[in-house]
């Protein structure tokens, strides 16, 4: 490493992030105030504007942009050549969707008016994902006014249906091949293991989705009238979630494991990393104690399919009481996954297993949900691989490590067919910026870092 | 019987009905239209408009009415002591106040706008237990305005908060023995075993109901980046609550049947009789496959205990899917007991089976709600038994028979205690009124024959 040129490459790249800071901070506020709750039909004229404003950003900057319509909501792929041919070309992938806020009382600042508290920015999608978008575009537009234009071709898929299963890219990418070939596919929507460590991702798990419904009488009935007649459906969804997994957290249906593959030594190495359980509970106020309790907790959360009941709903839950045996209860399940897993393979496995142990006077449906993603693993001696880790090392000074994630990009696998090029996983999110929880957050330290891993990184990647 | 007598009797009854009927029913219609839900806050200033309502009612026949002030909503004390010290004293117990209306969304009309269908009125509370109070009130004004007076004595207890625990009651009871003594305490708020099978109640079942919380971490967590770390308080709660019955519907709970006595012979008797199990199958549309399979259906719900899961509550169970780990779940159960158990320590003893189950990374806190009631027996021989038996016998033209309900007024036990004189439950709810559920429902002939049921009563209790 030549000390020297690194302190200057990033220190120009500082000097132009501090240039053009406090416009940022207005356009990062601006972009965060879009309810874009892809999940929720209700705003879906918001997750629109929010496109718009996208769009509108990239066009600006002499990108081509297009609004690729779908079932749900649109993708906005944008794509600047102007490098040439003898330039590769990079495709980077962000969402500018948000999860749900609820529970709404308990967010300290309102989800959809960002607030700076302490040099983090509170607001959903702070982090996740439109702050670790919008730190890519302000890349983009330094580099582009500030450098004499792109020194590689640039391409961007930002999708509106990452926290509702990527159903309209997924149709997309089967008429879209052609426009998002690339040689090199970063998903920016990732993570590092503590403030001060840099590091790729190598993994993320799939994920199936599924709604279970347990209906048992035709109306609501009166728990004395009918206490010791009628079968409470809340009774029959609780003692068949409770046993699809054991004492020791495996799950229980038969077959869950048979497609998932040993674990590489490379894999091994990386989880038998020490865990901070002391960290993790001061972080969070609960002990790692989740899943698989034979295993390490990085194993767990990183290598190993879980199940998880991510809601659950039946009967009087208000103030007060209401002595009820309600006509049906539900809940909402789902599954990640590790390389090999098939989504709708295992999403049927636990349909199957819950709809045939349905007890006698009870009805148990699941809808295993579209969309959902496989397992995937990207190689980290890629060119891509490099130039991140490279970037990364400068502009923290430590060694990049390499990781894993627990969570799912559900349309990586497939956007990776497509795009035919390396794939390589990155981004700053932290443990503690409550991503899908009330008061997500994100650091302005973190744009500023984001904004400089992304200049550096397309630097680093010209021929 | 002397068959002519009866008829002229019941007869002359049904005459002064037909004279009251359309202006009744308007009356019936108001009492409805208050939203006199006790269980919840927001609903305090409606709770009194209809104590109001019902003391104005009761003045202007004539009664000396009392509002008596309780922590929560207030109890009508009213009498009518004419007869004079030769005559017997009557004490009828009803509420005014009504359960909660959820889901909403299910009701036919709504449910605080009465609205007559075939004969059936429909409104929260049409049966339980406003329909029944109006016809007590009914019967009480014919006979004062037609009949020369009331024949005996009588006393009426009608409170506000028996769906909510009774609480305020039960104080009363401390304070207002002298009050509420009476020769006789009839219990309106029960049902037949069939639209035209007259029966008298010889027992309803305690209750105990409890919240409980399970919390883990301090924050939803993404169930992708804590999947497999995390402790789900869901699948904590799920857990723990399919543990409390086994496959077979019997509760598990070390001593919970410890204080069950042996069912007497004629306990027996009644519940050996045949339940139709295709007719309960077509009203409700499940079923009776609940409680311990291994019983009779009427055993299971008239004389043995229960659990039931009457709410439950976390994560994220709205449109779409959230994939999250949630902070804490809830839910609400609660227990009928049976005579000698007592709901305090039936409550205390579930509360400790579940939190001293609690998993490591997990907290469990069970609240057990106060003012719960025991089980009550009454004398099938007593003369107020007698009366009302007969009763119903000339006014249906059938046997009366005697069953139990499984249903619980849980004042009922104390408010026998500080009357002294002899309880009987009577009523005229069918298993298919919807009581406690949307599209609660009464109908106009059984207006008409609670009415004959009071009128005739208090004639026959006449020395």
């Amino acid at each position: 490493m030549v000390k020297t040129s690194i302190t200057n490459e990033i220190d120009k790249l500082k000097e132009i992030y501090a240039e053009y800071r406090d416009n940022a901070l207005k356009d990062y506020f601006t972009f965060l105030k879009f309810k874009s709750i892809s999940s929720e039909p209700d705003f879906q004229e918001q997750v629109l504007a929010c496109a718009d404003w996208v769009s509108a950003y990239l066009n600006k900057l002499g990108f081509e942009v297009q609004l690729w319509p779908t079932s749900g909501h649109p993708t906005i792929f944008a794509k600047n050549m102007k490098a040439g041919p003898n330039q590769p070309t990079l495709l980077i992938y962000n969402h500018y969707d948000v999860q749900p806020v609820d529970p709404l009382e308990l967010w300290e600042s309102p989800p959809f008016e960002p607030t700076l508290r302490n040099g983090q920015v509170y607001a959903r999608g702070a982090q996740d994902n439109k702050g670790q978008c919008f730190y890519v575009l302000l890349a983009l537009k330094a580099l582009i006014e500030k450098a004499e234009g792109l020194p590689i071709n640039i391409k961007l898929c930002i999708e509106g249906e990452e926290e509702c299963g990527s159903t309209g890219l997924a149709q997309l990418l089967k008429t879209k091949g052609k426009d998002l070939r690339a040689d090199y596919l970063a998903i920016v929507d990732l993570g590092l293991p503590n403030p001060s460590t840099p590091a790729i991702t190598l993994g993320v798990r799939g994920l199936v989705t599924m709604d279970v419904e347990i209906k048992c009488s035709n109306s609501d009935l009166h728990s004395g009238s009918h206490g010791g007649l009628a079968f409470n459906p809340i009774h029959a969804l609780v003692a068949l979630l409770s046993s699809v997994r054991d004492a020791s957290g495996k799950i229980t249906i038969p077959g869950f494991y048979d497609d998932v593959v040993a674990i590489s030594d490379e894999e091994k190495q990386q989880v038998s990393l020490a865990f901070d359980t002391k960290k993790y509970e001061s972080n969070f106020g609960t002990k790692p104690t989740g899943g698989e309790r034979a295993l390490d907790p990085l194993e767990r959360n990183w290598l190993r399919p879980t199940f998880e009941i991510n809601g659950i709903k039946g009967g009087y839950s208000g103030e007060g009481f209401k002595t009820v045996i309600p006509a049906k209860a539900m809940a909402k399940v789902s599954c990640r996954l590790v390389p090999n897993q098939d989504p709708y393979k295992i999403g049927r496995l636990v349909a199957n297993f819950l709809e045939t142990r349905a007890p006698e006077g009870t009805e148990v449906a699941v809808h295993v949900n579209p969309g959902n993603g496989t397992a995937v693993r990207a190689r980290p001696d890629s060119a891509i691989a490099k130039a991140f880790s490279k970037a990364y090392e400068e502009i923290y000074g430590n060694r990049c490590e390499r990781i894993y994630s627990g969570a799912s990009i559900p349309i990586v696998t497939q956007l990776a067919e497509v795009c035919q090029g390396e794939v390589i996983l990155v981004g700053l999110g932290l443990e503690t910026d409550c991503i899908h929880a009330p008061n997500e957050h994100f650091g302005l330290d973190r744009i500023e870092k984001g904004f400089l891993s992304i200049a550096r990184t397309i630097q680093l990647l010209r021929r």
